[in-house]
């Protein structure tokens, strides 16, 4: 976290006290629960989500107390699912440190997901938050769920198609994205036509941000992301490049590597040249750009204000990070 | 569910009811969703606390809509439970049907419970209902994933105790017992006391209830539950029967065998052997004694009313059951 937002200092503080505020939270909790969870917290990652609410809250009527609380939720709603996906995945490494279900066990993944998940709803219900903001979350989470089960569903399968994975991925990743945006500008009393403009220019981020982290596995390294690369292909999951490289795959040569469930080393190299040659990154990074320029357009048209330039540039930071 | 509750037709009628509202709430899901969770709706087990919602409700102003929506959200609460259990237990079968983790993969069942607990929050938020039951939904379902955990950080040790046994029972099983009994009678608005003594009547049967599950293990059969006796013993869950036959233990003839973490069958048999000679089953029935004694003396003292009599004939079934 600490490096994203160094050059914005009133957001740094408020994501450490929305750091606090989840810590706090945990605090009750078995003492095995705090300690496993804590550290994905303390790390932080980007802390996108949270950041999200607080900077989308500040277009209407501001409450730092009750905003931060907002975004706590968002970024453990974010935790818990992470947690999920790593049991599922089996990754070893989660934000740099090694993942709860790898250090704990997939017993434990399991229940200390659940338990982030309901501490959401327990933040939710304590303080007079609108029944809107409750629905919402609730809903989100369905159409994550959805989405991660669809994503499961078309593991080492051709059968997903361009459609299908802007399905999936509206849900498991541009949903939450969008909820941030609106729970900040909702709470904060924004008229429905801004809330509802900020929660497209969330599902926009999302759907740009998601691609290029799928695309990151054809061209990112380890180092730099924390995880593995090439990580989807080898569990299976047919991502965007794959999907667009099939598409020019007049010959079957991809097609026909594919219809190997299991993939050696050798399989997977060729699925890389494969994937460039057929030109499945090159067109997928034309997909961010036009899930980006929407996102652009419309904060250029939001009224004027701080969050407005920081928008604007955190989304070109993110856009233009090296893929 | 049809055969529990045979002798009362009201209630039979009002469960069905419940049961439909679940699957209704399903209705928009993903098929594969739809379809793996039904099964578990349909053949119901003896849907004990969505019942104990109705019931209790009708100590007040008995409102059938909202109380059967609440008794549809702890029944959806407790299918999320069980499907995320399975995953823990490695369990082919549930209620009598092969097991959501057995027939869908374990990724699958990760969501499908996932997707379970937020539909509860979903029905809780779409009406009115009182925030104050969404404090007790997500405290509750807090206490049923702190009491799996500790469970579970138990499993193949000798460190358990009667202490620990009784919080992590309180937390797994009596909390969401106690929380059925206090959504419905808060929610038909019965005052204050009559909550807490409802409240504590749950607590009290499901303490019983699940003492008495624990014995099954010692004393069941296959075709009458439909999921297999020792099961609890061969994944290292050391339950009441056992911690009461330690104690007992001066010669450590039963310490000795449980220091080796697999079991074999001829281990297993000794082990239950040890356990009855060591008086861990009749201890453990005085146990469950002594809870359904102090749900039954709070039953009695309650306003007269027809609900009054199902508690107290719904209590000896359950209590006197074969164990």
């Amino acid at each position: 976290m600490s490096e994203f937002w160094q050059g914005y200092p009133k957001v740094y503080k408020e994501l450490s006290y929305v750091k606090s505020i989840i810590k706090e939270n945990l605090k009750g909790s078995d003492v095995y629960l705090k300690d496993s969870i804590i550290p994905s917290v303390e790390q932080g990652g980007k802390m996108l989500r949270p950041a999200f609410v607080l900077l989308s809250a500040k277009f209407g009527e501001y409450n730092c107390e009750k905003i931060s609380k907002l975004a706590a939720v968002v970024e453990m709603l974010h935790l818990a699912t992470l947690i999920h996906d790593d049991i599922i995945d089996n990754s070893k490494l989660r934000r740099g440190c090694e993942s709860i279900q790898s250090k704990y066990g997939k017993d434990f993944a399991v229940y200390a997901g659940d338990y982030l998940f309901c501490q959401c709803f327990n933040v939710l219900s304590k303080d007079d938050y609108a029944v809107e903001n409750l629905k919402d979350v609730s809903k989100t989470i369905t159409r994550i769920c959805m989405g991660e089960i669809k994503q499961n569903y078309f593991r080492y399968t051709k059968k997903i198609n361009l459609n299908k994975y802007i399905r999936i991925i509206s849900g498991k990743t541009a949903a939450l994205f969008s909820l941030s945006f609106i729970l900040g500008s909702n709470e904060s009393k924004c008229d429905r036509k801004l809330v509802k403009t900020l929660g497209r220019i969330g599902y926009n981020i999302g759907m740009a941000f998601q691609i290029i982290d799928d695309l990151l596995d054809y061209v990112g390294d380890v180092e730099k992301m924390g995880k593995g690369t090439q990580n989807d292909l080898k569990q299976g999951y047919y991502t965007l490049p794959i999907i667009f490289a099939l598409q020019e795959d007049k010959e079957g040569t991809l097609s026909k590597i594919l219809d190997n469930s299991t993939f050696k080393e050798d399989d997977v190299k060729k699925i890389f040249k494969l994937v460039i040659k057929l030109n499945g990154v090159e067109k997928s990074k034309k997909l961010v750009e036009r899930y980006s320029t929407r996102a652009f357009n419309s904060i250029k048209k939001l009224p004027d204000c701080e969050s407005k330039i920081i928008l604007l540039e955190v989304l070109e930071t993110l856009i233009y990070r090296k893929y």
